[in-house]
């Protein structure tokens, strides 16, 4: 049975090493270089351990590492949609979710269930845990377009409104890391690096 | 109390993206594209989750996810250094403290301390924890080098016995993954992609 399951685990293992090829639009922090889905996973699993104290409420630290960690694998097969795409609908697409299926479905049957709830969870975005995790994958690439000029709102124009409207979305998990990244936006808006339409 | 932190803590959190470009010796699965030290790190923090089941005892897997998600941020001042490297000592170099009092140093003092003591135990290799870590942190090249056609082994012209001393930290963590990688590492005798010298 654990022989069973670790040659499940091993070609799940392998398969995963995909999310490194995976770019995002987002560039690394003072860079031109675009980031793959591997290295914001980790990077986004670092936050959660350092900002866990920054949540308004008391959160299962382990499962908001497991759903940050995983949250991005089924872009192995669907591929990274823009957060400001337009076309295409960002989240709970048919698509991901036939990827969830076959890509944990590597995994041994009761491991491949866990794994597909933690990601439908993170992505339903309505558990504290999820909450969390979703203020932190908000909080990454803001971070990083405040260290870019701009970045992916200058290269692709998109405005204080659109960023705000996204971006609020960081107030669910955590009030002071809110407020936090409420300054960074209006302080990019002061900078003109960040565009406000006026009426 | 909470903001100050959170200043110190986004300082660390920019300074941490330096890890995507530290590149390791080691390729990506069947690839000749280095790998860098924040994509091994979500790939052993993804097999720690995956395979915890195969710890020979009990461990605390969020620690071990914080050991194998902190564990080569030293790197970041004082570089890779290869495992079968024979004029450099792979690990607890002075080098490495300075690098980790200064990096996590970034944060405030409580994590701070918290942090070094997380990567000191992960390298003393001593606690349950950091076995299983150093179980996951020895077997992921392994599995990347038999998919590679020897890897580093042939461009570094490592042998069997070398890989074998240096694998077998493995079975202090799980014996039944060092029985598959044991069973992989004579499996690549077989194929003639590791060298076994005969005397």
């Amino acid at each position: 049975m654990l022989t069973d399951n670790l040659l499940k685990q091993v070609s799940f293992i392998k398969e995963i090493d995909k999310l490194k090829y995976i770019q995002r639009k987002t560039k690394l922090f003072n860079s031109d270089r675009n980031e793959n889905d591997a290295e914001h996973s980790w990077h986004l699993a670092m936050m959660t351990i350092v900002l866990a104290e920054h949540s308004d409420v008391a959160i299962d630290v382990l499962k908001v590492l497991k759903m940050v960690l995983i949250h991005d694998i089924v872009e192995i097969d669907a591929g990274d949609v823009f957060i400001y795409d337009t076309q295409k609908n960002h989240t709970n697409t048919d698509e991901e979710l036939l990827a969830a299926k076959r890509i944990f479905g590597l995994l041994p049957e009761e491991q491949a269930k866990e794994f597909i709830a933690i990601w439908e969870e993170f992505e339903a975005g309505i558990t504290d845990e999820a909450k969390f995790a979703k203020s932190m994958d908000r909080f990454e690439p803001l971070l990083q377009n405040a260290s870019n000029n701009g970045g992916t709102w200058t290269e692709f124009n998109v405005d204080y409104q659109k960023v705000y409207d996204k971006k609020k979305a960081i107030k669910n998990g955590s009030s002071s890391i809110w407020e936090y990244a409420e300054n960074l936006i209006n302080e990019s808006v002061d900078k003109g690096i960040l565009i406000k339409k006026t009426e």
